[in-house]
């Protein structure tokens, strides 16, 4: 009998407290090594080379290595390189491609290239033995163990840690180590909110439409989340920060439409709240992923994160309860929870 | 009485064959001043700062000035500029600022901040006294004339062009300037798929989801068609690349979702036919803009683009299409044209 428990999708969730303690320990000295390089170098940008749930990872790279870091960063055009045949020049850039299988054909024709002009290349991916570690001058390694359900999650939060870490070698700051030793704890932490999930799964069981919001940091956790609906409960779910959703898509929500709020304590909250205020006024039914009881207090359903981090590291743990809720309205909706239809683990793509 | 041809939104695409001409005549000189002040400094790097509609501009300029012009082009995170206040380094970048109304808060901080970091700030607007025009050292009128209707269709078109003349100004090729002068006579052979859209229309009357492909040099108006059909007539509509499709969204696919497919004539046609074969055996029903008659005879429902135009300036044209069906799909649903719900059309984000 397959009982949720027993779906690889459960176990991976629930792995990730143990992934993360051995991404900490065992990527460290590559990352610091990596960093003494990147910080001899004159890398006036960074290019990262990503698709489906490694682009997220991508989306939160470039607010974190551009808060903490000062470097600009873009998201890679791959068709460039595969199909147009025609090459951006990157030779002052570091350019990071990051794949869990490190299979697919046109992130490895981005890091390919990039090496070929001379860019400082590095990789991302839980196989260190894939092709995409082999074009990449540093590898550092997920560390996830074989991730079977299709929908990834602990390679999403490993690597967000990866780059988590590379920030910190940046700077060299030890108070952010000791920030990032406690994340393990933090996601043990945050798995009780399974109760919780279970219950606002019940309340979004004939959802088929909603958005999802967040910002900054978690501008990446927004698109990771509505990724993780679409894959498992076919949700058509659409990722916005505030500022993007008023330039025009606001116009899709009306009474009762669902919206999911990714509103953890930080420099962003009150530009989340304020949104939720404007949601509220156009009927939307809020469920709002927060540890701030005030924010909290406001939604229609919560997920009240049971454990704060900083900001900077809070796309870790409020993805977690995003992964739970998907996870449980994927039960609740009774689909196949580690086959999605249409989708394959391995997708290679031109 | 308030028909359908006295609505600003249907005067206003109808008005984008004169917008066209002017910019093209009037904007030259300042776009060429502009070519050779790039062609002397040693620029890495362009970063964009724009929302909603003009960021898909953005999206466009991405895959020209990459492709055409060798640049790697990155969109600007403007929260780290104005709610994190930590900003990346832009000194030997091009940063280019596009807004219709030149008024949100985020953009012009975003210009302002890479001005006093001594990189090259251009803006593409539809208002020269503009806050984002002041703080521009070049400025590039869209010369769209006032734009009432609260969806941008004429100040999207004139923006693309202005980012088409600059990449043509940058090589120097006169035979991509008299492709450039072809195009308002294109636009207005294009409008008249206007019988074609309202057929298309009463077909999606019920759609409330759907997604929108286009990859390369539409991509852009993947995003674009996906905004105006969220704008006007309230239908979910998530845009993507194939490539990004197939890493985990494709999931929400099922019999009969809708989905409509940019597929003009070029490098990129086998690569959207190749999707399109997917989606079918996954039983969607297709809609597909495209001056290729074998591949508009695979879809359920077709745009036939009366007029061919180059590939890199097929996003043109290919909006034309998707303006003319959103605004007679808006008309079919009933839903008010020149107002959609909850939208302002100056949108002030910080």
């Amino acid at each position: 009998m397959n009982t949720l428990e027993h779906t690889y999708l459960y176990q991976e969730i629930h792995e990730q407290p143990q992934v993360l303690r051995n991404t900490l320990a065992r990527e460290a000295q590559v990352i610091k090594d990596l960093a003494g390089v990147i910080n001899q170098q004159d890398i006036s940008q960074v290019v990262i080379a990503a698709r489906g749930t490694s682009d997220n990872v991508g989306r939160y790279a470039k607010y974190l290595l551009g808060a903490a870091n000062g470097f600009s960063v873009g998201l890679a055009a791959p068709s460039l390189f595969t199909i147009y045949n025609r090459k951006p020049r990157l030779k002052n850039a570091l350019v990071l491609g990051i794949s869990q299988s490190g299979q697919s054909p046109d992130i490895i024709a981005v890091l390919q290239d990039a090496r070929q002009q001379g860019a400082l290349t590095v990789s991302i991916t839980n196989d260190t033995h894939s092709p995409l570690a082999e074009v990449a001058a540093y590898t550092v390694d997920m560390n996830a163990g074989p991730e079977k359900s299709v929908a990834a999650t602990k390679t999403y939060t490993a690597s967000l840690l990866a780059v988590a870490m590379l920030s910190t070698a940046l700077n060299g700051s030890q108070q952010q180590w000791d920030e990032l030793a406690a994340i393990p704890q933090a996601v043990s932490q945050t798995l009780e909110l399974d109760a919780a999930a279970l219950e606002a799964a019940a309340r979004w069981r004939f959802a088929d439409r909603c958005v999802v919001i967040g910002r900054g940091f978690n501008y990446a956790t927004a698109f990771e989340l509505a990724l993780k609906l679409k894959e498992l409960t076919y949700i058509v779910a659409e990722p916005y920060s505030p500022a993007d959703l008023l330039h025009g898509p606001f116009a899709i929500v009306e009474r009762d439409f669902p919206v999911l709020l990714i509103a953890p304590r930080g420099a962003m909250l009150p530009n989340i709240n304020r949104l939720l205020e404007e949601l509220h006024q156009a009927g939307a039914d809020s469920l709002i992923i927060s540890d701030d009881p005030a924010t909290l207090a406001l939604g229609d359903a919560r997920l009240a994160l049971p454990w704060s981090v900083p900001e900077w590291l809070s796309p870790i743990t409020a993805i977690i309860a995003g992964q739970l809720f998907a996870l449980r309205l994927t039960a609740t909706k009774k689909l196949n929870i580690d086959q999605p239809r249409g989708l394959h683990k391995v997708t290679r793509t031109h």
